[in-house]
């Protein structure tokens, strides 16, 4: 299963692709940051994050995409740049017909660490574990993004092949949108 | 000056497209809903949001795109898709280098009624005589996107010239995505 992790974000949108099963050593296939400027108008920015996330699915063809859950109740400056960086991961994967799970950060950081409340540190040592990275993934937004694929590989693979029948008759019903 | 208004919402998306410029009688070009299933999932609740929008700007070609600015503050529950589905209306406008421009609710109130505290009711009636319409729009969302598009012809035509400049030069530069 090939899972492309988005931890959305304007400013810093982290991507990861992760590779492996549920119980067998995952692989890391590419890892990165889709950026923005911060002076650039909303509407150019959104065209850059699609832009980007198009170019990571068309390299690394994930069959599914995992993007954090956005909450209203975090930092009300960021929130909303937070909620459309994801709208746009969520559009480009739901056109392709790749389905969409959403995870929340504390699903994510039980996931990988097993603990729903460990901080940035203990989440990147065990990304570089569980991948056999040399070093942790710089920014965090990144080896967010990684933790994001594993926690979706480890979580319900039954579902996961479920949802990506339902996806896949979803989009080729309707088509693919301009 | 032909705008078109988007009142976003995943349920209901309200869109009205107005021509006119600020001190002469106004035209309402169209009006109306894009509607997604609420028990659809997520990306393609967002992908028929895009489908919608994108009629919209091939039937109408308008040369502004006036969005409602969503504030987190607002009910939490509905924030999060009035985020995202604005988020999908601005990139669809950046995308084809239409400049797209942000009003508060507040904004568009006191431009057709005169008072930023305006009901629904008020701004509904007011859509209705400044458009020359036989009823006021329904649902509310198609009258508050009119009342966008109204607001947007109506603030500071020179900006607009502006920003339409420097939103087309940004678009040529960069080139059309995916």
């Amino acid at each position: 299963m090939r899972v492309l992790g988005v931890d959305p974000g304007l400013t810093r949108c982290g991507v990861g692709v992760v590779e492996g099963v549920a119980g067998r050593p995952l692989t890391m296939l590419g890892v990165g940051v889709v950026r923005t400027p911060a002076d650039a108008e909303l509407g150019q920015r959104l065209v850059a994050v699609e832009q980007g996330i198009e170019q990571w699915l068309d390299e690394h063809q994930p069959e599914f995409v995992a993007v954090e859950r956005v909450f209203s109740q975090h930092n009300v400056r960021t929130v909303m740049g937070t909620a459309q960086a994801s709208a746009v991961a969520m559009l480009c994967a739901a056109r392709r017909g790749i389905p969409v799970a959403l995870h929340t950060p504390s699903e994510v950081k039980a996931a990988v660490t097993g603990s729903g409340r460990a901080d940035k540190a203990q989440v990147g040592a065990m990304v570089t574990r569980l991948l056999r990275l040399s070093a942790p993934p710089k920014p965090a937004d990144a080896a967010d993004a990684l933790a994001l694929a594993i926690c979706h590989i480890w979580r319900a693979p039954a579902q996961n092949r479920l949802q990506q029948a339902v996806a896949l008759h979803t989009a080729s019903s309707k088509g693919r949108s301009a």
